[in-house]
């Protein structure tokens, strides 16, 4: 009676899940202090002291009927004034409050997009390894997901696939930079090709191909890398962003959509982007964290934690002889696994009490993700355990 | 390029929008107390006391990681079997927390429930008058919806038009008692006819045939009503809940399902729910606002003042020879248009500051819909431009 897929979409546990509940149980074993779980990207570091203060000021200030009460369907007019003009003053775009669309968060974002510019057989391009849960939005609007290798070692986007991979039902291609879960940034000169691929190409098939850009890790990067933003590049852009990992909020869902006022009719896709967010069952995003998005548009949390544990992890792993992605952003290591089989080894770092996540589900067989926003802490007691897997695969 | 049928949910204003642009212009040209804006559902009662206080306490005494961080896809399981005690409390009923899926508000819970059961050819049905939404949200599914007229002067079911209507598709019918726009509250005696109704044609088909209850009233009754819990008169049942009118947080997006644990096969259809959820975009409902509603969970605005509108506005109009429906529940008031043509009658309203909005859009012709939630000054203000309306028809 029910929907075949949904039923099959709920009842399948995600293999991060599985981890999940084992890690649970494990810790009620042997205590939690000795088990290493690197499965899950829930944000370690506490929001910045800016959130909570800004939290309990707007609720003992402001009236409380307009705190709490409906937003218009896009947001609030003076919140998405206030991001467009901060995206203008950091990326020198033209954007303006009518360009910004406020949403539960980047899946909401996505989910709102893709609805947006779905029409009959629509294909949408990504590269692996990519977010598992493109493929669920992507084929909830009836489309089909079409996902291409990245190049080796650097993990950038293979352009010589993509070029023939497009065809006239090509949409969009989704990016994700800092892509989760490489941890990779796509340098300008990446950006600048996929933008020319993209013109050529909408040309050639006389119709737009979008780029949809979900950044929801933009802020975490390190060594002062720039990531290039998109509209800056390409006109026909959506960007898709959160403050779930930026201000470590992600059960609060907040975020947006940026459509391009350089996209070509962009007043008609913002106006579809409304439709859609209706149709899902998106009201409005939840105004209390409108507002605080607002308030600290410009503020993130303490990034430097990511950044010393991606530092020690992706050292010593590196001395230990793993062969490790450098990730320039988000807090994921991409790592070789020391088998064809990153099931059969993360079952094997399951002795040691390493709980990592197989890149399969990612669409990259043969790696594995390690999520290292934990305590720093963690990731000291865990290196011997890194150290001693390696040596039996060495045996 | 984009998604026609998007684009025309996006860019056509709603009739309540329109009347609210007005207000807002016509405000500022004669003051906003002389302009009388009945159009919009939204609560003028603050949320109680307890709302904000618990907010801060959370805010200030949780671990923020805890706090804003994910929650299970379904909801926290300590919310949820808080929700799922205090409902087995007050209406008898078996459900555990295992029932309950925690939403981003109505809207979401309703979308996400026709997408966990639709299949091909779906239809559902309704009562009119009826949220003018539910359209949008079961067409997003690729269903049918039928439209049934209520009785005349009760505005209770149409028992023969339902067996008339239902067929084969018929997947589900959704009711929504205390009723937008008519206010109107089903008695017990409706519920079992209901849900006899159901049971026999289910029988017939073979098939379930659901009721969906969409709830976000269920509070705001006067007078004593009982509002019965439909679970407890049929097995199949989905409870849509929203704490947007009952705690007057209506931008916060919060609410629930409840998949009846007496449902066949109750665990698939959550299952579906999960998988529903998840395909459209909704990865868990705001953390704060789920801690938020387990803590108020038995609280309520000031409804007081809701009753004290209804009698004052239900009175007055009655008096000077409208006729009403009278409302026990809601904030609404619908009333016959004083001439068939209900946009011509609100231009008409407009000439004394009146802003009312036509029952077409909610499936009556004919009838307007009064929000009085509003602060009770504003009602005694207007009550003198009705009694002038009412006599330039009389004339």
């Amino acid at each position: 009676m029910v929907n075949d897929k949904m039923y099959e979409l709920g009842s399948k546990r995600s293999v991060i899940r599985e981890i999940f509940e084992y890690a649970k149980k494990r810790a009620s074993e042997i205590g939690s202090e000795n088990i290493f779980d690197f499965s899950i990207g829930n944000p370690s570091v506490p929001a910045p002291d800016c959130v909570n203060e800004t939290l309990i000021d707007l609720i003992k200030n402001e009236n409380s009927v307009k705190l709490h009460g409906y937003s218009s369907a896009q947001g609030d007019a003076s919140v998405r004034k206030i991001i467009a003009d901060y995206i203008n003053k950091r990326f020198g775009t033209t954007v303006s409050g009518d360009n910004i669309y406020m949403t539960t968060g980047a899946a909401a974002a996505l989910s709102i997009v893709l609805k947006s510019v779905a029409t009959e057989n629509s294909e949408y391009i990504t590269f692996a390894p990519y977010f598992t849960e493109y493929k669920v939005f992507v084929e909830a609007t009836g489309s089909k997901l079409v996902v291409l290798p990245s190049e080796e070692k650097t993990f950038d986007m293979d352009f010589d696939a993509l070029e023939n991979a497009i065809n006239e039902n090509t949409k969009a291609v989704i990016i994700n930079s800092p892509n989760n879960p490489s941890g990779v940034v796509y340098p300008e000169k990446s950006i600048i090709r996929l933008s020319e691929i993209l013109k050529k190409y909408s040309e050639k098939y006389n119709h737009i191909i979008y780029l949809i850009a979900d950044e929801p890790y933009r802020e975490l990067v390190y060594d002062g890398i720039d990531v290039p933003y998109p509209i800056c590049y390409y006109d026909n852009t959506f960007v898709c962003y959160s403050y779930s990992k930026s201000l470590s909020l992600p059960g609060e869902r907040i975020g947006y959509i940026c459509v391009s006022d350089r996209m070509e009719n962009w007043q008609t896709h913002y106006a579809a982007v409304c439709g859609a967010g209706r149709a899902l069952g998106y009201v409005c995003a939840t105004t209390l964290f409108q507002f605080l998005a607002a308030k600290c548009v410009d503020k993130t949390s303490d990034v430097s934690i990511y950044k010393k544990n991606r530092d020690m992890l992706y050292n010593a792993l590196s001395e230990y002889g793993y062969e490790c992605v450098h990730p320039d952003g988000a807090f994921y290591l991409f790592m070789k696994a020391l088998e064809d089989d990153a099931y059969a080894f993360c079952e094997k770092a399951k002795k040691y009490e390493l709980l990592l996540v197989p890149g399969d589900d990612f669409g990259c067989p043969g790696y594995v993700r390690i999520a290292y926003c934990v305590q720093p802490s963690q990731i000291e007691r865990a290196l011997p355990s890194f150290k001693k897997l390696i040596e039996e695969y060495n045996k």
